[in-house]
């Protein structure tokens, strides 16, 4: 049996907007499965408000408890854009104009003819010992400290950051995972997949139920990284639906597919 | 001077396609929009997945630190729906077959002539003491225990229990909220939005940038509990922009908004 390396990682989104309910958060998605594709597993995810105190204490919790920690938000030229200062707090260092975020910002502002001034320079600082995250769709830096990376909450921005932070990663073994779906309300195999799981704890076996204009359905999700225990939960999956006379179907889209 | 109650509220999402960015949740955005219309703040939100020691430690830390907890997925009838196991042993109380919710649920199937099996029994199992609440939709009951909501995964169902849910919470004094958008980049006002956040210390003043076809603008939101001050904020915000020449814009699409 070879040893299974298992890297984890956390998910901070700050701001109020995300919390009221007024924005929907896109970005949880996106970090969610890059990481999954090179096998890091998204093991918690918080929202906090603008506040220092929630911030920081989130940030500490979190970077003890898991390998890596992405944050979102705060990053901007505001006095509501406080995360650079809490991440600082967080690790006891001190928050400095970092020189190569400044020459870039500079360098940037002045080339579109817009006043570098005191507002948008608080977006070059940095905490002391961190390495910059390259902004290539608006300048203004994410930064890296220890195992958190610190990234901008407008999506696209964030992506682009990520896109950039994921070859610095280390990767763990990927998990795969198979989906069958079928018109089965999943009541009616709730038995049979607690026995299946019981049988194969090596792998993850999700029930996800869905309500369609055909009446309940049912994705039986299953993930791990033992890809022959996972061919045989997919075999067994398939078996019990053929035995109940109901064939697989597509699987809805994703916005049907909370869990229940 | 009036004194304002302030009630707090956190939301804890159960389930691990959440986590993988597989399914985006819907659920916050409704509960935070549902709770702010009664002045309850949503201050707190975390994501865990399918681990009964990752719920209970969340369930207990939130509920007490904030006035109410409202939790979405795991109650459903499947091995992998492990919440009210969980809220049970967080406060101490056995797991016990509920006659109401027995009742109802065996009604319900026998209705649509579909077996009710022990798997859709566990849908009965209620933590000791807790109230239910009613499911509109497929029945199920969430349920109420102390100060935690439990309530299913699936938005529509999640909805309808929180419709059912509200008139039973003691609202605060409602927060308003102005905004006001121009196509200015926020760095160029961010210095004489910082002075008037500092004269209006009762007034939460955010800027949130979108990036459009006509570059870079932003949105000021305003929002607090005295409509007074909330209008002189108001006010002078639509002066810095027309000191500026930039008339007053729609705010784009909510998805434009994320915090930068």
């Amino acid at each position: 049996m070879t040893e299974t390396k298992l890297i984890s990682a956390a998910m901070l989104i700050i701001g109020n907007e995300v919390l009221s309910g007024r924005t929907q958060d896109k970005n949880l998605a996106f970090v969610g499965n890059a990481l999954g594709e090179i096998g890091i597993d998204m093991k918690e995810v918080r929202i906090v408000p603008d506040d220092q105190a929630e911030i920081v204490g989130a940030v500490n919790t979190l970077r003890e408890k898991y390998t890596y920690v992405f944050t979102s938000g705060g990053i901007g030229p505001t006095h509501d854009d406080i995360t650079a200062d809490c991440i600082a707090a967080a690790f006891g260092v001190k928050l400095e104009m970092h020189p190569l975020a400044t020459q870039l910002l500079e360098a940037h502002y002045e080339a579109q003819g817009i006043e570098f001034n005191a507002a948008r320079a608080r977006m070059a600082r940095i905490p002391e010992g961190a390495s910059l995250i390259d902004n290539p769709v608006s300048t203004a830096p994410g930064f890296r400290i220890g195992n958190v990376h610190v990234m901008a909450g407008v999506p696209k921005i964030m992506q682009a950051m990520m896109e950039n932070i994921l070859p610095t990663l280390e990767g763990g073994e990927k998990l795969s995972s198979v989906t069958i779906t079928a018109q089965v309300p999943e009541g009616s195999i709730a038995a049979a997949m607690e026995k299946l799981q019981g049988d194969h704890p090596e792998v993850n076996i999700g029930l996800y139920p869905f309500y369609g204009a055909d009446g309940a359905g049912v994705s039986v999700v299953a993930r791990g990284r033992d890809v022959a225990a996972l061919a045989e939960v997919e075999a067994a999956v398939k078996q019990q639906f053929d035995d109940m006379g109901m064939p697989l179907i597509q699987r809805p889209p994703p916005a049907e597919f909370l869990k229940g």
